[in-house]
């Protein structure tokens, strides 16, 4: 582990914070032994990582430019930059496979050193893959090597500037391998808050928020990260482009939103502009409960629609709410029933009061039965926990993933409906399929899937065929294919579905202009 | 003036309806004799277009495509299609130059027909510009001809169909020729509004909203357009694009952004699906009086930054408050001085009360002196007639133009000086340079100016030496070069200062791709 800055890494098999990692407790082994039995599944061994196959000679102009320390061939830093957090990027570790690690690991302290890098990359034709946090859950980071001299993990570990924080504005300007509670410290300092809570929070950066429009626990209340955004510097092949002259603009298409989203494929994003809010004085989460997971959809709709939407809202269907009501401890002893939904409210007592208040009126009169602030504690405290327990899971043998998408909601009951039948079908009997709306707007609604199941012999196979299933009715609900987990290059091949051949074209052909040798993350995003 | 479709057309030379056209009060005369003297303009004279240039046989496809009557090719239809209504635009038609008049002018019905019209123009190399509501003021609609087979104005104005309304989502799809009262006709009749009121409400379309990215007198309440915009279909040469699987998605770049603000340079958009509410009960406006535009503007960004902006907010400076204040009638008797700020309020009863309660208490804590509904009423009322107004004083030689741009809270002022002072001293001594805060945003406003001078023997030139001069301004500044109303041609010299030699490069690769053979709105937009 030479060489890499002071930050928590995460095992090459496991998520988080080795610290942070649990044991099932006992009653919920129990609970998972009656419904899918226990298969102790061999302790994992360190995998090896195939030796590099750069010629080392070829990263002398980088040892140059960015320092001997920074140009890493190692196996065990190159362990750690090898692909992402999704159920078979660990199934593909576990099982001994890390054959995507790069060839070396190089760490820019600069736009300038990230276009340094880019530049030699071209020269030598070799493939890189941007690295923020690690924690991609649709193969971002798998990058195809084919036909390049090697392939290197660009990691941003050392661009972790507050560059500026204009408090006129409420804009702050981010440098991209900030993790998220990093952001938060140095912003805090500055009595500001970006408010960005993805359930990746404690490990993804504000480069990778950027390039994958990661969406949080609290866009209800403080936006999605695309809608943060108000400027990007960006460092392509061909040069810089920075972006951001005023909040909103007219001047033709808003080539942000072309940014947004573009998984490294079209440049390495060095600095993000943000908008930013006063740190809250107060934070309060609550437990409603709904007779059914309809009514409190409506419900959510109802709050988006008024333009009344608290901080934090979730909604949890029947079978997911029974999950969590399985382990009370974690729900604050509400009864049990019907679906839960989460509401959260952040700012200034004035104004979290004057919603509450606001929002408490609607759901009662709506038919929503509170069930107090035990169940938001719980949810709040256990927020960023979901990736340990999968661990623990498959360490018995359970096949666990998520997956999520988006709709109108005029459209909600059958994406619902569609994904929930497509994997069941494709995993059999006894498999749990639970949902919660993670995310609501005027007009529409997420919906994130968690899937458990007895694991395979195989696993992986087993996995991927339920995904493409699910995929497959996505499209044909006329639904996103993701909405806040990016394209990579597992939904790759639905992405054209969604977009058609010539929304495809223009990827290809926005690729081709910023990227022409085709170096920059290839075979992820562009179909 | 044969076969239009019924609805009001406006003059060649002038804004509007002729028949809502009225002369300079008397009260008014006085006054600008005694600002800029009085030069009675000639009386306009019918002026003749250039012959058209396309071979007729040419036209014969079309002819069996839209039916005979669509495809036209008279000189009164042709005059109604050319340009658009800035006063440079305005100034030449009055010099009596209308070479820019399209060969003909084609009425697709649908968008097959746009599609076919496309085809044809692809196959002939013929230029087409896309026709909406011929507002635009930044020539828009001038497109390059020279190379071409001849030019033709692709009129939308048979394409005015609700396709539908989507009550649950709220979301309608509208076709791109509805006017704004036409589009918020037939959505009053489902209970739902679309909330857009630019100035050119009465004339502008839905597809040139969409095509322009542009911004509404009640943005601050319903959004801009490309903020309510959540699907899109359109023609390009190369095929169809749909856009709009989800209210927001992760699936790589918002495309449906590339597409909003391409204007007609990409494709002709052919429907649009954007967010609708419910018909608000209430619409309530009022003035608020503050000692300095500086001090009103700090209270609109604590507004906005509190998450509490009324339905409508916008500030005049000094100079333009005392405008308004010379014509007492139209701002309600209001006691002289400081500066107007107009908010409005729209929606149920007690959401409008509310909201009315926040904002008042809010505006009276940071010393906002209340004026009363009157001037909020005189507003109201006379908000789309201000191009009215630019025609009469044209006509008695004075030279008036407004131009917009947008950036962040701390740039404010520096952006309205620079801007200011590049105006006063590019049109010299006398010079009426008037501002109001049009816009506003968390993180930052638009700046709306108006100017007014005494005409020259030839005012184009000197118009567009004094435009140069405060675009210069704004690039200076860092803001942007159209804040709502796009880019055009006369915009297009400073668009790469603002997105830069390879953001251009992209929108070039993007062109390129849909539109190979570069027949759509030439010269347009693409730098």
């Amino acid at each position: 582990m030479t060489g890499l800055t002071e930050q928590v890494e995460m095992h090459p098999q496991r998520w988080g914070d080795p610290a942070a990692a649990t044991d099932l407790p006992d009653s919920a082994r129990g609970l998972i032994e009656l419904a899918f039995g226990l298969s102790e599944t061999p302790a994992l061994d360190e995998v090896a990582v195939p030796p590099s196959a750069i010629p080392d000679e070829l990263l002398d102009p980088l040892r140059g430019v960015l320092g001997e320390e920074h140009v890493l061939l190692d196996d065990g830093t190159r362990r750690l930059r090898t692909r992402g957090k999704s159920t078979p990027d660990l199934l593909r570790a576990r099982a001994g496979d890390l054959s995507d690690a790069p060839d070396a690991v190089v760490r820019p302290g600069s736009h300038d050193d990230v276009a340094a890098v880019l530049a030699w990359a071209v020269e030598h034709h070799v493939a890189v893959v941007p690295f923020g946090g690690g924690t991609c859950v649709t193969g971002g980071l798998a990058a195809r090597r084919d036909g390049f001299a090697g392939l290197v993990s660009l990691d941003l570990v050392r661009m972790k500037r507050l560059v500026s924080v204009d408090h006129e504005s409420m804009t702050a300007v981010l440098e991209p391998g900030l993790r998220g509670p990093e952001a938060e410290a140095l912003l805090a300092a500055e009595g500001v808050l970006l408010g960005h809570y993805p359930q990746s929070f404690e490990f993804a950066t504000i480069g990778g928020f950027a390039a994958t429009r990661s969406s949080g626990q609290s866009s209800a209340g403080y936006g999605r990260f695309d809608a943060l955004v108000v400027g990007l510097r960006v460092a392509t092949p061909r040069g810089e482009v920075r972006l951001g002259s005023a909040p909103a603009n007219a001047a033709g298409p808003d080539l942000r939103q072309l940014f947004l989203g573009s998984e490294g494929a079209f440049g390495v994003i060095t600095d993000v502009t943000v908008r930013v809010r006063p740190l809250p004085d107060v934070q309060a989460y609550e437990g409603w409960r709904w007779e059914s997971f309809a009514a409190g959809a409506d419900a959510m709709r109802t709050l988006a629609q008024a333009g009344m939407l608290p901080t934090v809202l979730r909604l949890s269907d029947e079978a997911e709410t029974a999950i969590n009501l399985a382990r009370p401890d974690e729900i604050g002893g509400a009864s049990s029933g019907g679906c839960l939904m989460i509401t959260g409210y952040e700012g200034t007592p004035a104004a979290v009061e004057a919603k509450r208040a606001a929002v408490t009126e609607l759901l009662t009169g709506l038919g929503g039965a509170p069930v107090g602030e035990a169940a938001g504690e719980a949810w709040a405290h256990g927020r960023f926990h979901a990736p340990y327990l999968r661990d623990s899971l498959l360490d018995v043998g359970v096949l666990v993933e998520t997956l999520e998408t988006a709709t109108f909601w005029s459209h909600r009951e059958a994406l619902y409906t569609g994904v929930k039948t497509a994997l069941e079908q494709a995993l059999g009997e006894g498999t749990l399929v639970l949902c919660h709306i993670s995310h609501v707007y005027e007009t529409g609604c997420s919906l994130y899937f968690t899937v458990a199941t007895k694991g395979a012999a195989e696993p992986l196979p087993q996995w991927l065929a339920a995904k493409a299933a699910a995929n497959d009715a996505i499209v044909a609900a006329g639904a996103t294919i993701t909405h806040h987990h990016a394209v990579g290059t597992d939904h790759k091949p639905w992405l054209v579905h969604e977009i058609g051949e010539l929304g495809a074209s223009v990827l290809r052909a926005v690729k081709a202009d910023l990227d022409p040798t085709g170096v920059l993350n290839p075979g992820v995003l562009v179909p």
